[in-house]
């Protein structure tokens, strides 16, 4: 790595949790992989200049600006990485594209199908110039779920009949949470069902290698009204209360869980639950997936470690093996440390940084596409569809077909 | 107890797998718990003869018959207990009852809602003379679900928002697996549905102290055409195999799978799921229930154990508590043996053989009644007709208008 | 086995908690395996003339007797059990064998080395004229521990490296615990260590297939002085505690925690511990055995799972397999219920008398034979010796060169 | 922090798998913690030219030498941070020391008492001229770790009764893997002794807040003749295999295994195993603490977790509650990801160099000291000599009375 010049120049617009995730990623990849391409962390953006420029500092990025244009149109740019809400990935996205930048943007991708589509068409655009986007699903790149993954490819599990797939956390339990932004229409899109439903959406059809066709579909808000939020950072929050009186309060706008059923491509059935109101579960991100040869189970809150239950061992032999995701042959784990020396949840926007690093240096696309990423947000609008209309059964419109390039 | 001169009569119908589990737990009770009543076991009934009386013999039984009107009617039985499969159940309840007869009937009541309300019409008419009668839905009575429901009833979780409900086999994964009564809709009712997926259902309302009022559903027969078989034991079976010739095969008529959402009266959103094909997932029964102020989660394979995340302590501290249910003052606990012994799933009809003999004893009604196992019946019946009807919202009928007694 | 009229006529002296598991178990052997003999519960032994008489009652025994030495002489009885604290099986046992009974003694055989020694000579004789023993050591006929010993006996864990084993309770934690027998060195021995140490001496070394051949060890008695008892079930018991004065109390005289190091014949490094002091711990029998082809781990309080790491499979999908051994192609578990549906603490006293019972009935001599527990004494003795001498290195005994036939 | 300018200017000594894991956490610390002063990784020293100035690039160091003289008393470093095998430690330290430098080196603190002995001596001089020391022991500063200090050091666990620690691994099982340092005496000083037992000695001591007074051991080596390396990275290494010949191949003169007993000087009885032949166990460090009031679980395989039993609880709900340390009041965790996204192996570095930048910046002495280690070493001596005088009992050596400043 040494001998290499070359240097992608990364701006990044967005300097919260995920923007110090990001951060923590870019500052780490090129420290653990051999890659033909180094990250330089050229420029940060955030529209409150104090805050941003603490953040530059603090997360070791080169300079900062308030100006998301000014960014995505900067000479000394390559890649803009979008760690925004939703609402604004869509005007970010479109416009790094047309700059000529390559685009890494934070799921889901929009708050709308039509946004979605939208940037879809504005990616297929730049791909045919050499400008690469990618959506930053980061759990694809979890050791033990690539492993799923290429377990199931190999056809391990035979014929999928059976997905469960959870993903619930609890930090809104307390109906004295504020409205914080996740909990705002408009800004977020949806609410369990976008934030962490999207994740096991993508993350069942990456591991499964099916689509989601149809959805039967229940969402819930079970609080409706919330204090105003003075502040937050990562997923805590606290309640803007100065004097003596009741707080200012709001609508709920987005559902706190969503609950569906769903059939894959592939002839499997499947039941998926996002919900912020699982107490006791704080990320609890969880998927069995059972086969005609085997079964697989996940859980991110031990994600070092995959269950693999392999129907063509000997009967009395056969039981769901814990494997230990350390080993140096196990995906991406070639570069840390020796076998049960556990990574974190860190370390998967690492192995994201190292893949799309990897594909823009050696001119190939990066996955998942915003084409993969417009497939979950057709999901997520027959989930909502769905629900809308007494949870009858609802067909996930196909993505390929109104795209207009 | 030993000077204790009542006694109660058992005549049971039926002596495969059910009759086993029965039998054992009608040899043991009165061994274990003062009860002011002792069970005989008194006579079986079953159709063939030879087999019947080697069941006898084996089992431990004074005498068989091979004659259910015969045993209903007997001036020496005092309890009727039905293992025989669903389609027989109504029939011989009802005459059993009208006999003056006490009735333990196993689950699910009957194989169709029609049949269940003219149990419970019986039921009831014979209540009226200090008749009993109960449905066995034995996992009620395993401890740890006893305790669930105690800290659920004591408001320990506060406000229940999520149930999450699973009952899952792998036992006809093989599409060699023959056709035995269980696939069979006119023998069984429903496959997966009414056969495991009836337990989740009956168990998370006990639980909860809520019920369903509606649902979303979709079923699905994996493998629809089978071997016919030549015997089966307990759920494993053989495949009549005899020259060289193919097997003559038959049609799957019930589901092979049965997943839905539902809401429950209180407030919750619920999933449920009962499969037999859930490859390495032997009796897998698990449930979680999410409350305002804690959690509960219970799996039928570790039944000695119950985790609690009771969200009252110190955050710090806070965490699913393993309780190894095995203590003196645990329920049930106290007959058996010193804390950390485990016990199995035997014994949960052992507890349910000790309550049915005390409600007997004393004059009271045991639960669940025929009403209770009626309300299940209606569940099923709004899961099959959402499934019929693109899973769309479908409420559980009343249980009580339309009875007539 | 309708058509056998061949009986055993057991005689059991004891009726507490041992007692009571083992009438458990000879009132369910045959009623679940077929075997060639059937036993017949036909008389018990106490001597508190009340207790033992409600005791045949609830326990269901033909008759009563408060004399063992009119037991074991009896022309009607064939086998005596012996349920009793460990001060009184040299006698009994001796007397039975001598007598012409087969006898089966709980564990530990004796409460020294020269009383086991005396009943190993004893059982000797009585062999060559027919005559057969067992010692009960229950927890072999764990089906997950069969399983490992077949397992190990296959070769499948290759060289064995390392034995970990643990025997965890805390039913003594609290010093106002009183001072029941088992704490008082003349009626149980020794403590923790003769009663749940030797459980994993002989575990461990039938598992292994290799013999203790040295240790080091250390005792230790927390709580030196507790008061006396009032009465006692299973493991509780209450204190005696009448009038307004301070308890009676008296010295325990007897380890509340042993802790050795050993030494197999076979090379492999081991380490025990037995203790009444492990706060949570309940019934926590732990083994672990580490080999160059793989691993297995057993935990009683989850008797129906073992974890066996099978290193010869492909690296990357090594793991512990957590193996539910409830399957009918698993040892004992035909007799039982379909798979996944689990069994409990005292199915393992079932399982012993299968075996016993057939042992008889073809004259064949049952394992652990009282050699094998005098061994498990030898075993227990160099601990204590160890113990006394500043841990020093202490071999076991050889169990053969002394015994006087 | 962007408003201090006060940095600290750090010189590390080894690149290899300690020299990562160091690099990784001195590029994060100030990244993620607010603290008075700022690491600069300024220059990393190794004998090897090509391979130092690969190492300074890949980790990100501003300059390299391979001179650790020269290092140590250059001008431009405030701190050497010392990550060589033992052999070398002291001479590195007391000359760094010497030259006014603060030092922290990796554990053990040396290959002998003799030399630990010597540090310690130099480390006194130096702190009174305001020098600071610490050796890193980085599992202290597992969150987990921490909160098990915390909550004894609070009394939750009452009088601690039993220690029980194991450290396994199985990378060296093959009896092909080669020689590697870690194997030989002279560089290592001890095997698995050393390596991974000296880090159950100090995380038990750290966290009961007792010390070893006495110990009994037996140590072991499986495969005393192994092939010569020819490379390695972390644990793994290839064998020098060229030709067709065998392979030359060399002595092992450290343990593979150490276990034994030992007794803390608040009154605890407590075993140790340190194994580098637990197949199966790749860094299965595993302690529970068993107190009268309480008892704690720790698995570094599961290092976000801690399960806690706390016997205050009322009776029936009493159990070990997994407490996922991830919460912003958990140690250490308010700097890092939201509820449930966990940490991993790296971290523990992390947070060592905080409690380092933040103990030299406020004049403070971190923890563990240079004298705190050489304890540890006077307990690895203890073991060895215990193991070779026959495990008899071995007290440990006190640390002070010998230590001449």
């Amino acid at each position: 790595m040494s001998t290499v010049d070359s240097e992608l120049r990364i701006g990044m617009v967005g300097y919260a949790f995920m923007g110090a995730a990001h951060s923590q990623a870019w500052r780490t990849v090129n420290r653990v992989y051999d890659l033909p391409v180094r990250a330089r962390m050229a420029r940060i953006c955030g529209r409150d200049t104090p805050k941003v420029a603490e953040a530059a500092d603090r997360l070791g990025w080169d300079s900062y600006t308030t100006d998301w244009r000014e960014l995505v149109n900067a000479d000394d740019i390559d890649v803009v990485d979008i760690c925004t809400p939703g609402d604004s990935h869509a005007e970010i996205a479109i416009a790094a594209l047309a700059a000529g930048k390559h685009v890494l943007c934070e799921k889901p991708l929009a708050n709308s199908v039509g946004e979605a589509r939208e940037m879809v068409a504005a990616a297929a655009r730049a791909q045919a110039t050499g400008i690469r986007s990618m959506c930053g699903f980061n759990y694809r790149r979890v050791p033990a779920v690539t492993m799923m993954r290429d377990l199931v490819a190999a056809g391990r599990l035979g014929t999928i009949r059976h997905v469960r797939a959870v993903y619930l956390q609890d930090w809104i339990v307390d109906p004295q949470f504020p409205l914080v932004w996740r909990l705002q229409k408009d800004r977020a899109g949806s609410g369990a069902l976008g934030d962490i439903g999207a994740h096991i959406i993508d993350l069942t059809q990456f591991v499964s290698g099916q689509r989601i066709t149809g959805v039967s579909a229940v969402t819930e808000t079970f609080v409706k009204e919330r204090p105003l939020p003075a502040g937050s950072a990562g997923l805590a929050a606290t309640v803007d209360g100065t004097g003596d009186g009741p707080h200012a309060t709001g609508q709920v706008t987005v559902d706190d869980a969503a609950v569906f059923l769903a059939r894959l491509d592939g002839g499997a059935l499947a039941t998926y639950e996002a919900s912020r109101f699982a107490t006791g579960r704080k990320n609890a991100l969880r998927v069995e997936i059972n086969g005609s040869l085997g079964s697989l189970v996940f859980d991110l809150e031990r994600l070092n470690e995959l269950e693999f239950y392999d129907a063509t061992r000997p009967g009395p032999e056969q039981g769901f093996s814990r494997i230990l995701v350390t080993e140096g042959d196990h995906p991406y784990m070639s570069a840390w440390w020796p076998p049960g020396h556990i990574i974190g949840y860190e370390h998967s926007f690492t192995h994201e940084m190292r893949d799309f690093l990897a594909a823009v240096a050696t001119g190939a696309d990066p996955t998942p596409s915003f084409a993969d990423a417009l497939q979950v947000q057709l999901v997520l609008d027959a989930v909502e569809r769905s629900a809308e209309h007494g949870s009858s059964w609802t067909g996930v419109e196909p993505a390929l077909a109104p795209v207009a390039v």
